[in-house]
């Protein structure tokens, strides 16, 4: 019986001819990823272990959730992981000012690479399963555990084959394909599966819309999101992954759970409102939606690519005079890559705040927080009850096209209401 | 008997032919100002009154010190501001992402006149001495009263006239004379007097000199800081101040208290140690001092000729491993031509931060909040025990040169030490 993606690249790292959904196993890690709020608590499960770390070049650390210290507790955090970043000689630490968002970070620095076992303290991790690794969220014990071991125990989930035909029409990205797939299975659909993008329609899948998907498999309940590698893949990776690894192909004969179809060209721009990731609709169906707030970037939508489209909606236009857009570049590089571009003149000429890389807005950090009955359009990934501040505030899901179009019009609109 | 600057304009504003030190009278007011912190306060006291606004021209709003939102509380006190410049339809309410640090934008943005008589609910508003407006800080309840009345009282200061000769040396900026100026005098060496600078040595200052050392007038005690209006003013104001104003000068037979006079060939970069602005030292004199973060910007030192002065620094310099550099722009203005001079492009390249303007860190707000145990050097105007985060953390006070070169070196270094 064949395998998946996920069970093959699994079966590698446990010394497994074969694995099966349900098998309990023990998998060698190739990265283990953590950030200011989960190192913490993860450093203290590792020194009770008592051993050396694992592999000073496999573990990252990444302070981008309420760094630039936002207040004394951040400030004390970050400094734990810096002292056992230094303690340790972590090669891969990053600190405040060279660094980004992690998601946005570690696939932009090389640092994940197809056929690894990837895990990170931090839901979103699933990222990197747009490169060909299997890459899942865990707790801080296990990454505490794991930063000593090297290895971690995992429960082998079944998949979803997610078939994409078609071609991403205008105005729509990766957002609004895994908004869609995500309005069409539940925030449970997957619940711990895999996710495994197939078809031709992948062809028509920038790098940008596929770490955006897999970013989100998590919100479907899936224990990772997949991708196979292929010539989009491999020249993203040409001059950023400088050690060895290995493509995994699912087997034709592979088993999965269902099929899911999407045909990208029968796709609009979408909205998933308040307060679940799955309440998604047409932008065109939404109704009139007064908005208080924007927030452009996070790990699922701070590349270049967003800012890209963000910048086109902008471009000559004024923020509305009751919205405060807030957009944050994912990463210095994509700052840097944005201010060369233009889009960071665009963003401020149009009255857009431009913000260092962070977290920060997104799980109700800092830079950009709402007050009771205040509603934002964000291009961030969870939009549930209190997510960005007060529990009578709202947040609507989007890409960063409506997301554009909103701050201009003062409500929940679509890019071709700016720009006919 | 002649007046002084101070005496004159307040005579003017109260319609009497002269005052003198100690006297109170009741001044009609060109402006008044309060932030997001103030201003909620300020609201509430003048709901009490039940009158509408003096004039909704003659009041400035800017939510600079935790905007963009830290949290849901400044959330709510932002909303409050906004709410109440919408009903009573303020001209001038500067929404995050059109603005900037108040005493950096209202100067910028030419809302600050000589002869003016301008109260803000911020210790700082004494920083539009620096065109000749009688400028100074006030509480809320006050600031509240005066949006409704457009007066205030006042009791006459006494001054003291700071004589500057000669001319700055390299290195040496507006930040060096004022912390000179409290190391002198101490932080209560001016306590509810004005401070009138004066002499042949202001030609050698630029705007932005004069505006970072009226901003710090409070530091050591005064109730304003004033400046003489000359061709450098004159210059400044020409294509920002379009409302009209009249000059004032001192009378030649002015009293003061005091004279004190400062020799700017003389001067060094200085730094003033924790925990008083008074602590000054030349940064030769600093013994060696390891440090954890360097924070570029403040009402003090955001100005574009700041931003330049740390360029010049950073430019092809990296930050300090240990080091992390935050760099604040003053307004939406100074980010923009940062940007299109190639200062943030240096910055970023160096490994810096650059924040959206914001107070921020300066009051231990947020964008770079202290652990115990850590040290800044910073461009901002208080180093008072815990100001920037813990009790246990210190602040190092210098002008943009000596911070960019201690966030090279990782310790408190002068400029020369990177630019030979």
């Amino acid at each position: 019986m064949g395998m998946t993606m996920t069970e093959k690249i699994l079966a590698r790292h446990a010394g497994l001819a074969a694995v099966s959904p349900g098998q309990l196993i023990k998998c060698r890690l190739d990265l283990v990823l953590g950030n200011d709020i989960t190192s913490p608590p993860a450093i203290k499960e590792f020194d009770k272990i008592g051993r050396p770390v694992f592999d000073r070049e496999k573990i990252v650390l990444v302070p981008d959730h309420f760094a630039p210290n936002k207040d004394i507790k951040s400030a004390e955090m970050t400094k734990i992981v810096r002292e056992f970043a230094r303690k340790h000689e972590i090669v891969n630490y990053f600190e405040v000012g060279r660094m980004g968002i992690e998601h946005v970070l570690l696939p932009e620095a090389g640092l994940v690479a197809p056929g690894e076992v990837i895990i990170g303290a931090d839901s979103h991790t699933c990222t990197y399963g747009a490169v060909g690794a299997f890459a899942t969220g865990v707790g801080s014990t296990d990454m505490g555990a794991a930063m000593a071991t090297g290895d971690t125990w995992f429960k082998v989930p079944a998949a979803i084959k997610v078939e994409l035909t078609g071609s991403l029409p205008k105005w729509v990205g990766g957002k609004d394909v895994i908004l869609t797939l995500i309005g069409m299975i539940g925030v449970d659909g997957a619940r711990y599966q895999s996710l495994e993008f197939t078809g031709g329609g992948l062809a028509s899948l920038t790098m940008a819309d596929r770490l955006t998907i897999a970013n989100m498999a998590i919100e479907a309940g899936a224990k990772n999101g997949i991708f196979p590698v292929d010539d989009v893949t491999r020249d993203y990776l040409k001059d950023r992954v400088t050690k060895p690894y290995e493509e995994v192909q699912a087997d034709t004969d592979a088993v999965y759970t269902q099929v899911v179809t999407i045909d990208l060209n029968q796709l609009t721009p979408v909205v998933a409102l308040p307060h679940l990731p799955e309440n998604v609709r047409p932008v065109q169906e939404v109704p009139e939606t007064v908005i208080d707030q924007v927030i452009i970037g996070s790990c699922t939508n701070g590349r270049i690519e967003d800012l890209a489209q963000a910048a086109q909606v902008l471009a000559g236009q004024s923020i509305h005079p009751a919205v405060r857009a807030i957009i944050i570049p994912g990463s210095q590089a994509v700052y840097l890559e944005a201010m060369q571009r233009g889009f960071v003149e665009t963003f401020i000429k149009a009255g857009a705040v431009v913000s260092t890389p962070t977290c920060g807005p997104c799980l109700g950090g800092y830079m950009g927080i709402l007050a009771a009955g205040e509603r934002a359009v964000a291009t961030t990934n969870r939009n549930f009850r209190g997510r960005m501040g007060h529990v009578d505030s709202e947040v609507y899901l989007s890409g960063p096209y409506v997301a554009a179009a909103s701050a201009v019009l003062g409500r929940i609109a679509a890019p071709e209401e700016v720009l006919a």
